[in-house]
């Protein structure tokens, strides 16, 4: 099996869910709210994890941490406490499911939700914005690595003239893509909320965080308990967190070989593929190729197919990729591409192939190969 | 350590904490939206997962499960969607956080939300709720086994009273801890929804489930890529659901046994207890002896002392209990024992030791002495 739908998960390291496992049973099992001194221990515990995370995003102390139980939940939790009722918000055409599906249920309720759409190569346009961002624009949520393309957003720019054209906007970053795939510093980029997610970097699933500065509010969704400083209730979860902050430094600290191997991958195989699928008259669009591109992902258009059929006849092939985001897969056609403005034959034909640093150890010729061999299969 | 604080959380048992790493890492990592058959599979062993959870509670094929977050999280869920806005609803004073603060919430937004409240025994007052409970209650929230006496509400007949005057009440039942620890079947008790929590029966934390009618309806809190059926998004947590899932089972195979030893063990504890207390002329009153409570839970109120302080005396014996919920710790006081009518010598001086399976391997004399030790400590 080659595993090339690392956008949608990853596999857990074994290290990290050995850690996790050992937290569940072990030393890390207590109730962070408990008043004994293990309870105590375990609170601590959390915050030293925050610490570490803010560590790793480049975040000074004016920011904090809320852990969730997936990004989603992260992107759920900024939105619902910082869309501006009154006053207007801006997403992109290019967001996850998470935060667009979210704001148009702010926008049925009557929210002005205005939807910056996406330049050819699957950025945030920023002509587009510039023409959409006014004193009245509260709130912008931007994603920096398309979960689709892999296209990375100018959002220091973009967040930089938002804030000259109101210095009280409150900027988010869906950061699920970024984080440890391309270099990513909170406070360079001048963020309010980001949000990242553990089981896209090979940590365990159901866990989340959002990171955002102390001094800008954030209501909860959760009531209860009031763990989480009041920001999200319900015991915290403990040992995925810990895996989450084991599988992050793992990822960090390997950051630079991950890169450059991931990305010698993506080239070797678009070479190799481009080579190979000339030569058997496939007509292919690449849309993820460059530098304003995450390594991590590469989406391809097959003119003349539908990317579901591909899916399948890769899959014999025993690769497994995915037809735009397996997250949004309910939701009809890819937004994202259109808002791009594919042509459907273009948004028809697409999968996405997604990498981890495991995949970039495979030959691309042989990868290649299979891919071709699969799409011959259905080959009219 | 002599933890006996397992009303706020319990020790993930070993099996279940290799099942839950060994599917992060192996079989069970794939994204269950995916389109390929390991996805396909992934769903599947979800729906697997919701069946066996339907199976240990006696609920048949009218009823479905979403798995969330935290038992917290499902509360909230069901709680967001279906309290009446414009009608009557009802919960109880001994009501988890979870619910009573997000029924607040609601009640500060103009919900009209009354509050039942508790006997002297802990348990939701009939006589109290016939009064409230009118044609006009939409919505009735109770807890079944008090989290902080043990104390077990006859919620089959409330139930079958607030159907009786209002046949389209909908009806939730918070089974935090009940769930394996009491008999429990939801058909017979005839509630629309149920919530119970994974890290309360030695499963992974992070993870809680809503069992609900599949004709009542349920509302996404958490919106997204429409996971769990519309009802919650974000990637599901299968290794987690995995792991609550094998603990139930477990816990359910043991019932009998487990729920002998520990009502053995409870007994015995009151009755050494009680013989060294009143040997050493400490005062103290039992709020939870008898039939009507949960063998998992003793609470016991030490007149003349401060709950705080015999936690910390008690640490120093070994020994973990916790002072009224540690879910809710940051809440002022102890509501339930309010809504008891407790005089607040009572509630000042509460402490609640709450069991597992392997507490009731410990020798009840040598738990009771050193309870006693610690509690002398301080004695003035």
């Amino acid at each position: 099996m080659i595993f090339l739908d690392n956008a949608s998960t990853t596999r857990c390291l074994q290290s990290v869910a050995n850690a996790t496992r050992d937290a569940m049973v072990d030393e890390y099992y207590f109730n962070p709210s408990a008043k004994y001194s293990e309870g105590i221990h375990m609170a601590k515990k959390i915050n030293e994890c925050k610490q570490r995370l803010l560590k790793i995003l480049g975040a000074d102390s004016s920011y904090s941490v809320v852990f969730t139980g997936s990004a989603t939940e992260a992107n759920n939790l900024v939105l619902s406490s910082n869309l501006s009722k009154h006053k207007e918000n801006l997403i992109s055409g290019g967001e996850h499911a998470s935060v667009y599906e979210t704001a148009k249920a702010y926008k049925n309720q009557g929210y002005n939700i205005k939807e910056v759409k996406l330049n050819s190569f699957g950025q945030i346009d920023e002509q587009e914005f510039k023409k959409l961002m006014t004193p009245n624009t509260m709130m912008i949520s931007f994603i920096l690595v398309s979960n689709e393309t892999g296209a990375i957003s100018n959002l220091k720019d973009i967040i930089a003239h938002a804030r000259k054209i109101n210095p009280k906007v409150l900027v988010h970053i869906d950061a699920v893509q970024a984080f440890l795939k391309i270099r990513l510093n909170i406070k360079d980029l001048d963020a309010d909320f980001v949000t990242v997610s553990s089981h896209k970097v090979h940590g365990p699933k159901g866990v989340g965080a959002l990171i955002y500065k102390k001094n800008q509010k954030l209501n909860a969704q959760i009531l209860g308990g009031g763990q989480e400083d009041g920001k999200r209730s319900g015991t915290e979860n403990l040992p995925g967190i810990i895996g989450f902050i084991t599988a992050s430094e793992e990822m960090h600290a390997n950051f630079n070989e991950n890169y450059n191997s991931v990305y010698n991958f993506k080239t070797e195989l678009i070479n190799k593929l481009t080579t190979l699928l000339n030569n058997h008259s496939i007509k292919f669009v690449i849309n993820s190729a460059g530098e304003n591109y995450s390594p991590y992902i590469l989406s391809i258009s097959f003119i003349g197919y539908k990317g579901e059929v591909l899916l399948r006849a890769l899959e014999t092939e025993g690769v497994l990729v995915s037809t735009g985001s397996a997250c949004s897969s309910r939701h009809a056609g890819n937004r994202t591409l259109q808002s791009m403005g594919k042509s459907n034959e273009e948004i028809l034909g697409n999968i996405r192939l997604s990498f981890a640093p495991d995949t970039a150890k495979l030959d691309p010729q042989m990868v290649a190969e299979k891919i071709v061999k699969g799409i011959l299969k259905v080959k009219k």
